[in-house]
C-alpha cells in the first residue's frame, strides 16, 4: 500500500468526516458493535490462527493474553462502544463567542485534529478502541497494530471499515497499514497527518520521535517515583508500593523508584524488604541504603545517574532524602514528567508536593497505577502523554480535538480600525 | 552566556514561579510598569542609539517606525501591562474535579508550560509584551530579540527582571539572549526549554522548526486566501480585498490568493483590477484570468503550483473557481491553514465554507487582517499558530498555560480494582 498516497487523500475527505453530525457518527459506532457481534465467529477464527503462531513462536503466557481476543474482550469492546456512543459530541462546541464591534462576531468551535497515525502494541482490543475513539472525534485515522495480531487485526479493521463505510462515513476515515516500513512511510507524511501517536517500548517511540516533523503524542519512558514521607502511614504505604511495583509491572505507570525520608529510613526499610521480597521484588538503593537493608551485592548499590532507569520488571530503585524538598528535586531531575506520588499523612507537605513536581499526574497516598484513561472516567484512552503541549496524562476524546476561530463580518476591514474610524468593543455572549 | 546552563537553571526554577500567587504576580507586573516609565529616559536614550545606527545603514522608514520607542510606545506597553494585571489568573483553575471513588479524588488544575524561548523580531514594545505575558501566566523565558534594537532590548531587559526579582519572583524568570549563535544552543536545550516560540522570516521560523526536538508554536508561512462567492457584494468585496492586501502587506495575515467564482468574474474582475492598480498591487493569475483582465505579460501567467507562493509584497495571485467546493479544496491544498475568508451574502455557502476549510482562521466577510491577539480581545499575543495542537490562531494568556492532573487518595490501590474489591463510581463534583 502507498501509505503517502491515502495520507494525501485522508487529508482532503478529513474536512468531509469532520462536517458529519454527531447523530451520523454514533449510527455508525452502533452498526460497527453489531456488526462485531454478528462476525465475531470469523473474528475468533482468526485470532485462533494468531493464537497458533503465539504457541509456535513460544510466546509467554502473559503476552498470550494480550493477544488473546475472546468472549469476553468481545463483550467489553462491544460495551466500550456503546459507551462512547453515550458521550457528548466533543465537536462544534462554541468555546468562546465574543463580540468584537457590531456585526463582528468571533466564535472559537471545537473541531477534529484531522489525520492520526496511530502505531500500537499487538493488542486486538486496541485497535477496536483506537478507531471508534477516532471516528466519534471525527478524526481520519491510519492504523498499525503489532504484527503478532495480524490475522485478528486484518478482520477487525475490515468489519469496522466496511460499517462505517456503510454508514455514510467516508471511504478513507480509516486506513490500515500492516507492513512495518509502512511506518517509516508514515513518518514522512508532514503536510498531510496532523498528529503521531505512537505506543510501544521506549526505544520505538524515542525512535518515532527522532524521525519525523510530524508532532507526536505519548511518552518514551515512565521512571515513576512514589515519596515515602516522614509522616507516612506504614500501613497504607506498604500496599501502595506492592501494587504500583508488581500489579502489572511492564506498565509505564508502574513505579521504578522509592524516596525514602531519612528519619523513617531505619524503622520503614526492613519491613518494606520483607514485602518487596514476598512480592518477588529486587532492591536496588545507594550504599546507604544497602547498608541499612544489610545487602552487600555490589550491583545492587546505585551511583547517582543509575536513577534515571526504568526497569520495567520486579526491580525497584531506593533512595532516602533529608525532605520533600530533596524529593521534588530528584524527581524533576529524573522523572520523565508521567505520574509520580507522596506517600504522607500531612496534608501541607502533599500540598508542596503536587505543586512543585512537574508531571503529567501528580498522586497524594494512592498507587501510581491509577493513571489511566478508564480509571479517570474517560472511557477509552489512546495513549498517555508527558508532553506539555495539548493532551497531557490519559489522553481520551478531549483530547483528540482542536479549534478552529470563525469570525462573521460584515464588511469591515482592519484600517478602519486602525485609523480610528471605527472601535472595537469587545462583549462575551 | 552559556545559554544550557541558564535553562537547566530555570528549569528547576520554574515550579516556584509557578507556585507564585497571582497576586504576587501582578505587584511585580505594576512594579515593572512603574519603573518604565520612571527609567523613561534611560530607555529613550538607548533607543535613540539604535536609531541612529538605523540611520547609518540606511534602514527603510517602515522598519525605523517599528525600532522606535517613544513616549506613545511606552504609554501603549504600559497600558497593556495594566491590561493584563486585570485578567484573571490563568493558574490553577478546576478544570476537571471528579470523584473516583469514596476518598479518590481526580482533579485536573491549570500550570504554566514551564519554561519558553521566545525569538523575535526587532521591535522592542515586543519584548515588554512577551516577558510580561510570561510572567502573568507563570512560565520562565528565554528572550532574544532582533539585533537592531540591541540597546533598547538590553536597557527594557535590564529593568523588567531586576524589577521582577526585587518583587520577589525567582531569579531566572527571565533570561535574555542577545547572540545570534545561542540560538543554536537554545535549540538543543530540549530536556529544558519546554516550548519555543520563533517570530520571524519564513526562511528563520522553518530553520528552527527542521533544527529542534523541542515543540514549536507558530507559523512559516502565512499564505492567506479571499473567496469571492458569485452571491458577494461588490461593494463590501472591493475595499475588503484592498485592505486585506495593502493594510500591512509585510504581515503574515495579509491576503495572498483571491479565488473568484467563474461566474461573476467577467464583471468583477475589471473594477478589481482598477481598485488594485489605485493601491499599487500587481495582479497575476492563470491564463483564463489574465485573458480577462487584457494583460499579456507573461510574467504574470501563474501556473498551478505558483499558487504556493506567498508574496508579503503589493502582489497578488488571481484564480477562477467553479465554485464553492473547488474554493475549499485549492485553499486546503495550497494554503498554510492560518486565516482564510468568504465573501458572500449567501449564509448556506458561507456556513459551507467556513465549516469544510481547515484553518485556523475561517471568515466571513471581513478581512483576514483581523487574524490578530489584540483584534480577538486577548490583549497582546506571542504568536499565531497554525499548527492543529495547543494553542491556534493567536495565542495569548490562555495558549500559555497547559495542566496536571492532582489525584487525592487515601491508600487506594489498583489491585483491588482489578480484582473487584473495590468499584470506581465517577461523579463530577
Amino acid at each position: 500500500m502507498d501509505i503517502r498516497a491515502e495520507a494525501r487523500q485522508m487529508k482532503l475527505q478529513a474536512p468531509v468526516l469532520a462536517a458529519t453530525s454527531v447523530e451520523e457518527r454514533n449510527a455508525a459506532l452502533l452498526a460497527i458493535a453489531g456488526a462485531l457481534e454478528e462476525k465475531k465467529d470469523e473474528i475468533f477464527a482468526a485470532n485462533h490462527e494468531d493464537m497458533e503462531a503465539a504457541d509456535k513462536n513460544l510466546v509467554s503466557p502473559a503476552v498470550k493474553k494480550r493477544l488473546k481476543f475472546d468472549e469476553g474482550k468481545l463483550r467489553d469492546v462491544i460495551a466500550g462502544i456503546h459507551q462512547l456512543v453515550s458521550l457528548p459530541d466533543p465537536l462544534g462546541r462554541d468555546l468562546l463567542h465574543r463580540q468584537l464591534d457590531e456585526g463582528l462576531e468571533l466564535h472559537r468551535v471545537s473541531v477534529p485534529i484531522g489525520v492520526i497515525g496511530v502505531i500500537f502494541e499487538a493488542r486486538p482490543d486496541a485497535l477496536v478502541q483506537i478507531s471508534t475513539l477516532c471516528l466519534k472525534s471525527g478524526n481520519c485515522a491510519i492504523l498499525k497494530g503489532g504484527k503478532e495480531t495480524r490475522n485478528t487485526n486484518r478482520i477487525l479493521f475490515k468489519v469496522i471499515h466496511d460499517t462505517a463505510v456503510a454508514s455514510g462515513l467516508p471511504e478513507k476515515c480509516l486506513v490500515q497499514a500492516e507492513l512495518h516500513n509502512e511506518i517509516d512511510e508514515l513518518l514522512s507524511c508532514d503536510k498531510d497527518v496532523d498528529l503521531l501517536i505512537p505506543r510501544g517500548s521506549n526505544a520505538f517511540v524515542a525512535h518515532i520521535m527522532n524521525n519525523t516533523k510530524i508532532p507526536v503524542m505519548g511518552h518514551a519512558d515512565g521512571i515513576c517515583h512514589i515519596y515515602v514521607d516522614k509522616a507516612a502511614d506504614p500501613d497504607k504505604a506498604i500496599p501502595i508500593l506492592i501494587d504500583a511495583k508488581t500489579q502489572y509491572t511492564a506498565a509505564c505507570n508502574a513505579v521504578e523508584t522509592l524516596l525514602i525520608h531519612r528519619d523513617i529510613a531505619p524503622s520503614f526499610l526492613p519491613g518494606l524488604k520483607e514485602a518487596m521480597a514476598d512480592a518477588g521484588v529486587r532492591l536496588r538503593g545507594t550504599r546507604e541504603v544497602m547498608d541499612l537493608l544489610g545487602d552487600d551485592k555490589e550491583e545492587n548499590v546505585m551511583a547517582e545517574e543509575d536513577f534515571a532507569t526504568e526497569y520495567l520488571d520486579l526491580i525497584a530503585s531506593v533512595k532516602l532524602v533529608d525532605d520533600v524538598k530533596e524529593a521534588v528535586d530528584h524527581i524533576n531531575r529524573y522523572g520523565s514528567h508521567h505520574t509520580d506520588s507522596i506517600l504522607t499523612e500531612d496534608r501541607d507537605t502533599a500540598e508542596y508536593f503536587m505543586q512543585m513536581v512537574d508531571s503529567a499526574g501528580v498522586y497524594h497516598n494512592c498507587s501510581t497505577r491509577f493513571a489511566d484513561g478508564f480509571r479517570y472516567g474517560f472511557g477509552a484512552e489512546v495513549g498517555i502523554g508527558t508532553g506539555k503541549l495539548h493532551a497531557r496524562g490519559p489522553v481520551g476524546l478531549e483530547g483528540l480535538v482542536t479549534y478552529k476561530y470563525k469570525l462573521y463580518g460584515t464588511g469591515q476591514i482592519v484600517g478602519d480600525y486602525a485609523s480610528g474610524k471605527a472601535q472595537f468593543h469587545f462583549k462575551d455572549l
